[in-house]
């Protein structure tokens, strides 16, 4: 690489040589499968018979690229593979589009690729194809990722924004607001003390813990962009109930409660990149929740609401008995958060 | 959108409700598919019995966003789905993710995913799960767009750049470096006159019509960045061969020969975006022809060489009885192309 000084050339992206040298050195070594290995332009999977796929695409462009708890190549990777376990799916194969700006430095593209490398391993999932395109510098902030993601949805398996029922018990694996908070933190140097860290994490061990209670999971989605609130508001329109919260059941962090009221920012509509909310039938609630426990992903589950029946729309219980609407996010109080 | 006076905020890239609105205005209503329609985070796919399916991803950057004969979501719709023709699979869906700079005028944005939907009703393909997000000012330009695509392997059909035999005929599917030289004139003003257009189209229709004349089809490759050299060059690697082709059989227009002249570029290296080449089985090889020229986007295929053996290279025949090394593209005579 020397006669790139260490950096990022519009020629990495040309197609040629230095493409060709660029992908051997940062993805062939690191992601070693059959597929990502034959350098086709498509990667080729097998799948099993009668078999239905899932199938996703998320952009990431967060700053700054690196924080506690992650950066931008973890949470592409974890984004993506949740997305697939959303619906109840394993992932198969994922695929990385890079658009970086020239003059980025190797080293830290190296970082970005090996922590993108340990969150798939973490997934228990192979990158397999991958395109990467080089803008010229001020044409963007570092780098961007787009990851996509192939999963194997479970014979007979259907969750859905759709599927919430009147009874269903309204969970969440963990604390809220971890990962806004803590990218806030670190972009704006607001110099908050404690144990601020980005929750980013592959989800998909957690919901085969969750799944393994038998069809008891209606819906699962995971709180990124927009957070609870807005998470709520889209199962809510999406099934045509009603989802009622106890304020004083939803966990937050201390830490994080402390930097919310700082920026004047509410929790619940802050983004995390590893938790999620189930809608569960009721019966076997306090089933899954165990299930969830058991995972290192879902030690601090807890119910925090009922879906009950009514105009579609999300209520919270507030503790002196009041209840507050809450609608989806309006606005960007933090953008490129992810 | 009177909030955004016309143009992409922020805020439609957060996550609440003006990227919902945002989401249905522009690709529910043109992508009218159920998988998309359920709007959960990832889009289920049903698929047959003892299915292989090809996966892929590709970036797009190109500047100008929009030129003679297209702009940057057809080339984004076509580039995945001809991707996926290479491995001979029919495209299942489509992902497409946005990286909108913020200001972008709606209108702008309207237009090109009008034309992606144009792009994917021309190759069969529904694009069924998205994403969006917005940057602010200057740390883009205009936008970026991410697709990636399903695609099904038909039964015992097996390409790939590592196929090539030796005595293979060396197919291409048209004129070469259309869509280059057309992005270039428009994108410097360098005001060439003439029929200068992108070539960029589906190649999955000429993909079919190629392989229904029996397994004589062994390597596909879509020439786009890198162009034609840099295409030989992967397959010859990749297949361990020689691989020549005559300089006066390759198929330039006159218009595209000027600009290249002008600019001291080879229409070799140059990209497109609607062309493939083949590596035949020399037995089919004139029933291949016919059957790409029975095809609009192959009316002008020719053979341009055949496959040898030797030492992995590729090599040109020039008028005069000399030959000429073809090495792969090195540094980027033409950045942001594709």
């Amino acid at each position: 690489m020397n006669e790139a000084n260490g950096r990022i050339l519009l020629a990495h992206g040309a197609g040629g040589r230095l493409t060709h040298e660029l992908i051997e050195s940062l993805f062939v070594r690191r992601f070693d499968n059959k597929p990502l290995a034959a350098l086709d332009d498509s990667a080729e999977l097998k799948l099993p018979d009668d078999c239905r796929i899932a199938f996703t695409t998320d952009g990431y462009v967060v700053k700054p690229i690196e924080f506690p708890g992650g950066d931008i190549g973890r949470i592409a990777v974890c984004g993506t593979v949740n997305d697939l376990a959303m619906l109840g799916a394993r992932p198969l194969g994922l695929s990385v589009a890079l658009i970086l700006e020239e003059g980025l430095e190797r080293e830290t593209l190296n970082r970005i690729v090996d922590s993108m490398a340990d969150a798939a391993k973490e997934a228990g999932v192979e990158l397999v194809t991958g395109d990467t395109k080089v803008v010229e510098r001020g044409a963007a902030s570092g780098l961007y990722i787009v990851t996509s993601g192939v999963g194997m949805i479970p014979y007979g398996l259907s969750l859905s924004g759709r599927n919430a029922r009147v009874g269903d018990a309204v969970l969440v694996s963990g604390t809220l607001g971890d990962h806004g908070i803590t990218v806030m933190n670190a972009r704006e140097g607001l110099g908050f003390e404690g144990d601020l860290r980005s929750d980013a994490a592959p989800l998909n061990g957690l919901v085969e813990n969750m799944l393994s209670v038998h069809s008891s999971v209606r819906v699962l989605r995971d709180l990124t962009r927009g957070g609870l609130a807005t998470a709520l508001n889209e199962i809510s329109r999406a099934s045509g109930v009603l989802i009622e919260i106890e304020e004083t059941a939803v966990p937050v962090r201390n830490s994080v409660l402390a930097g919310c009221q700082m920026l004047g920012l509410d929790p619940l509509y802050v983004a995390n990149e590893g938790k999620l909310v189930a809608m569960v039938d009721e019966t076997y609630a306090s089933g899954v929740l165990r299930a969830m426990r058991d995972h290192p992903r879902g030690r601090e589950a807890v119910r925090i609401g009922t879906v009950l029946k009514g105009e579609a729309g999300v209520v919270m219980r507030t503790p002196i008995g009041g209840a507050r609407r809450l609608l989806m996010l309006d606005g960007d109080p933090l953008p490129r958060i992810c």
